[in-house]
């Protein structure tokens, strides 16, 4: 029997069906989730949790004409399947293929792009008074939103604005107590009490806001979904649906274990059991080594404190929250505030280590600068994820950190070379600086598996040399350092190059610049950053002011977006993974 | 009679005082606030409307082992007067005087920096939390907020945090219902309701985030205000005292003309009476440029749309405002949701300018990135009080858009060399351009009188030569370039010198560049902005990418935080007034 699924090309053709065929189609495109995430790898919990909503929208909904906005985007796969990309979804967050998140340029159906949180009111509320102004008032717009996310300050801000409006906004809070880990704060308690009952209906935050406010109803029963969302397609003004569904609804696995399902990687399609995977013999991630340093440096130094914005499981902040509870805080999905929650607490004498994914720093760059560096209070921002972060895409890619951090007075920025030098600016940031710091290191695995290495102090502002050479002096940053080493390893013509490993971007190690640039004119910059603003920028800036007239060859990532793929594609296309290298290496000659 | 305000040294001695003394000294500390600003100037309105609450918290809580925050801090000079610095008080905002702010190193009663606003809630939850890890159960810790900058995204997010944990925390909210200018949006009008009693008391938004809430009540009486906090004083965990002021309080005109009276000048201290200054013959203010020309334009272009956060009056949005109130959105201190609804505007084909503050824009950076620039979306972003803005200091200078916004790909950014420019380069964004655009200029007047021009269209990316000379080319961006023409004005040496004014710092002008860099071995880069990835960085990178070598002498801003003073203070001081660019020039021999 043909799957209902295959006969529908665009929502039109999913108003044809009955109500009754809908909730078939449901169990249909959770199958051809699963199907597809189990062996691709991809985001599983959020989609599944939003089929009966998804199916329900576009159905009462006249998409395109209406405009969805979905929130930071995980959630958005069944969206895609009914909107003309099912024959395409397999290649969902490859090189070349469907971004993971919704796009504009990607299709019609997509009003507008996420990734980051909380973005969607502003941007629904945006699009619902231009149709205003433009006299066009049967359109409607429509965000949907999670529990975690509309707990955001930004939300909060769109929320604001729209109730002193009469827009046609709808907002559905998807309200399934969970981001990627278990939401947080305030907010989510108030929800949890008006989803039992134990909060008065007269007492309705939302309703404070002005909103005309709906639910909790269950956001799996298609039925009730359907005749909320008609009676609210013509009601005008800000409207507000407030529906419970469960993460990862349909798989019992998904459902039991919500964190581990959010983006499982490959697993059993019949089973939903995880497909092991070795790593026994793998080195430890990034993650990992930040985690438990931490921990292990938080049982001597009674100061410290561990601070992460809703990414506990990512930063693997988690393992501090568990040895000490009351030293580390899950703030939510509220960068702004744990900037500043940290710059607090420094002035209270703390050691405060700020773990934020580089591309998250964005939404605190101000905090960074006012509350932080301009008090020059000794703030520890771990920056996880900086640099190309591979099939999570262009919203994602911690790219920029270097070029916005550096104009910044009083902040150190150090990019450890490995995960030995990660933990030992850990340790060397906890004995206590006299500035801030930000140390920037990537996604995914170290170098060396025997990571545990006892502490080394290390002296703030210093480069090294790991490669002597006789014609051209390459300085980079960070662990794409190891490209390079790698680049040279066998390399015929190797002997030409010096090597040199500049893990403090700020301050530089200006004495072994001037010994470089007195002994080389020939330098290669390479860095897992925009080359614009970056750590080239500031090699060029220091020959420029001492005079030096090297020949500077700038390695890095271009001056534009980078889409999703593989890390290794997307080096690759930046020219700076190893064959590159190799390459660019090899055309020099004595 | 000796003023009870000349015996009070620290808050100690205030302590001393009877409660029937009080409302003396209170009078005593508006008339000396009066009696300063009306000669020296600064921020007036705030801090009448909170003497009371001033005196009240000193008196009840023990400063400086209780920690205050005032957010914003323009209501702090009550607070700074009573703290040891009533003798420089008249040196507030001067160069090597006191900040026009609370400021950590000036006062070990100044327990938090503020200047922007939103950020105390977050800044006394993490001392608040600091003191508990560390068994001080004692210390209080106090945040004091207006309505205006509570309604900011990053309250929220404090507010979300503070109610889910045992934090000794006082909210006091001074609700006037006024920041600089009105307060507007959802929450601003159900705190009205509040006070106004037509909201019940169980529908209570504040105890929905888990806060012990008290209010609404007169924040003008001490012995309310007294008998509340110490109340409060005694009570555990996180704590919300709504008090209701007046702004202005205690002189007629600053309650009347609430706006006006925020920072008015200088005036008559018996009368109130505005001291009328004789503006007939001085250029416009670059803000009144901007406010009157987008009115011009937007009444041929339907589509326009004008945004601000929170600054209608001081952007001069307000002219938008009154002309298409239905095209004009003050969306309140909401940097965020203001840059996301232009891009959700954009995308329906309007044509937004977004008019924020240089340093405000740093609230929403991830949003120009994430949502405007990865997306393309035409935003014309106008960034008021870029470069050096005075007395207001180190937290409000413009001074790192340039670095912050260059690694953004998709952006043009665009600083105008004069009035002339700035309102040809608003004509030519609203034509259309295939990208977004950031234009940053300065506070202040402009260079000309007669500025009301017919429009012409800027070529995007275009640079020019402003004098031609035979040793030396300066390359400058934005209106500090005015200071280049006046200080090669009767110069001897002068033909030693060719100017170029590069409007566009994005795209470069690179077939000038060239043309440029074939032809002159010195450079002088001139900008009004952080040399650090600043527009010298970018001339540099140019010259290093084609490997020119040129000798090139940076001007602008230094790797620092630059205080308070006049313009001429802080240009002097950067070395880039029209004297010290004399002094340079000068040294220069053919």
């Amino acid at each position: 029997m043909q799957r209902l699924l295959d006969t529908l090309h665009t929502p039109a053709d999913l108003k044809k069906l009955t109500p009754e065929q809908l909730p078939q189609l449901a169990a249909e495109l959770r199958a051809f989730i699963i199907d597809v995430v189990s062996v691709k790898e991809g985001h599983l919990g959020a989609s599944l949790g939003v089929v009966e909503l998804t199916i329900a929208l576009h159905y009462v909904f006249d998409t395109p004409n209406d405009l969805m906005v979905w929130d930071v985007g995980h959630q958005a796969y069944g969206h895609k399947i009914l909107t003309g990309r099912k024959d395409k979804f397999d290649t969902n967050r490859q090189w070349g293929g469907l971004s993971g998140f919704p796009k504009i340029k990607e299709s019609i159906y997509d009003a507008f792009g996420t990734g980051h949180s909380s973005t969607s009111i502003s941007a629904a509320l945006g699009m619902a008074l231009a149709s205003k102004i433009k006299g066009d008032i049967s359109r409607n717009h429509i965000a949907v939103v999670g529990d975690a996310s509309i707990a955001s300050g930004m939300a909060f801000e769109g929320l604001n604005h729209a109730g002193v409006t009469d827009a046609n906004l709808l907002v559905v809070l998807n309200d399934n107590a969970i981001g990627i880990d278990p939401s947080v704060g305030a907010l989510k308690n108030y929800l949890t009490q008006v989803k039992e009952g134990k909060n008065p209906r007269q007492n309705n935050m939302i309703k404070s806001l002005n909103f005309d406010y709906t639910g909790p109803v269950n956001g799996h029963d298609l039925p009730v979904l359907i005749k909320e969302l008609q009676r609210l397609k013509n009601k005008p003004g800000p409207k507000f649906l407030h529906i419970v569904t469960t993460k990862g609804k349909g798989m019992k696995q998904a459902e039991e274990n919500q964190v581990k399902y959010h983006a499982p990687g490959k697993f059993d399609k019949t089973t939903g059991e995880l497909l092991p995977a070795d790593n026994s013999n793998l080195p430890p991630k990034y993650q990992d080594v930040f985690g438990l340093t931490l921990v292990e440096l938080a049982q001597n130094n009674h100061k410290i404190i561990g601070i992460t914005p809703a990414m506990p499981s990512g930063s693997s902040m988690k393992f501090m929250m568990e040895a000490f509870p009351e030293r580390a805080f899950d703030v939510g999905i509220a960068e702004q505030h744990a900037v500043t929650l940290a710059a607090g607490m420094a002035t209270q004498g703390m050691v405060v280590f700020c773990n934020i994914y580089s591309t998250f720093l964005q939404r605190a760059y101000d905090q960074v600068i006012h509350d932080v560096a301009l008090q020059n209070l000794p703030v520890i921002f771990c920056l996880d994820r900086a640099g190309l972060v591979g099939e999570d895409g262009a919203t994602h890619h911690g790219v920029f950190d270097i070029a916005y951090l550096n104009c910044i007075p009083n902040l150190i920025i150090f990019a450890p070379l490995n995960e030995k030098e990660l933990r030992n600016i850990l340790y060397t940031a906890q004995l206590g600086l006299p500035h801030p710091i930000a140390i920037r290191y990537p996604r995914g695995r170290a170098q060396h598996t025997g990571w545990q290495n006892d502490f080394d102090k290390i002296s703030i502002g210093k480069a090294y040399q790991l490669r002597t050479g006789a014609k051209v002096a390459i300085l980079s940053t960070g662990t794409i350092g190891n490209n390079v080493i790698e680049a040279l390893n066998g390399t015929e013509n190797a002997d030409l190059f010096s090597h040199y490993h500049f893990g403090f971007i700020k301050p530089l190690d200006e004495e072994l610049l001037h010994t470089i640039l007195n002994s080389y004119t020939e330098i290669i910059t390479l860095e897992d950053g925009a080359v614009t603003g970056g750590f080239s920028s500031a090699i060029a800036a220091f020959a420029t002011k001492y005079a030096y007239k090297p020949e500077i060859r700038i390695l890095g990532i271009p001056d534009e977006f980078i889409e999703q793929g593989t890390i290794a594609d997307l080096q690759h296309y930046c020219g700076i993974d190893v064959k590159s290298l190799k390459d660019i290496f090899s055309a020099y000659i004595n």
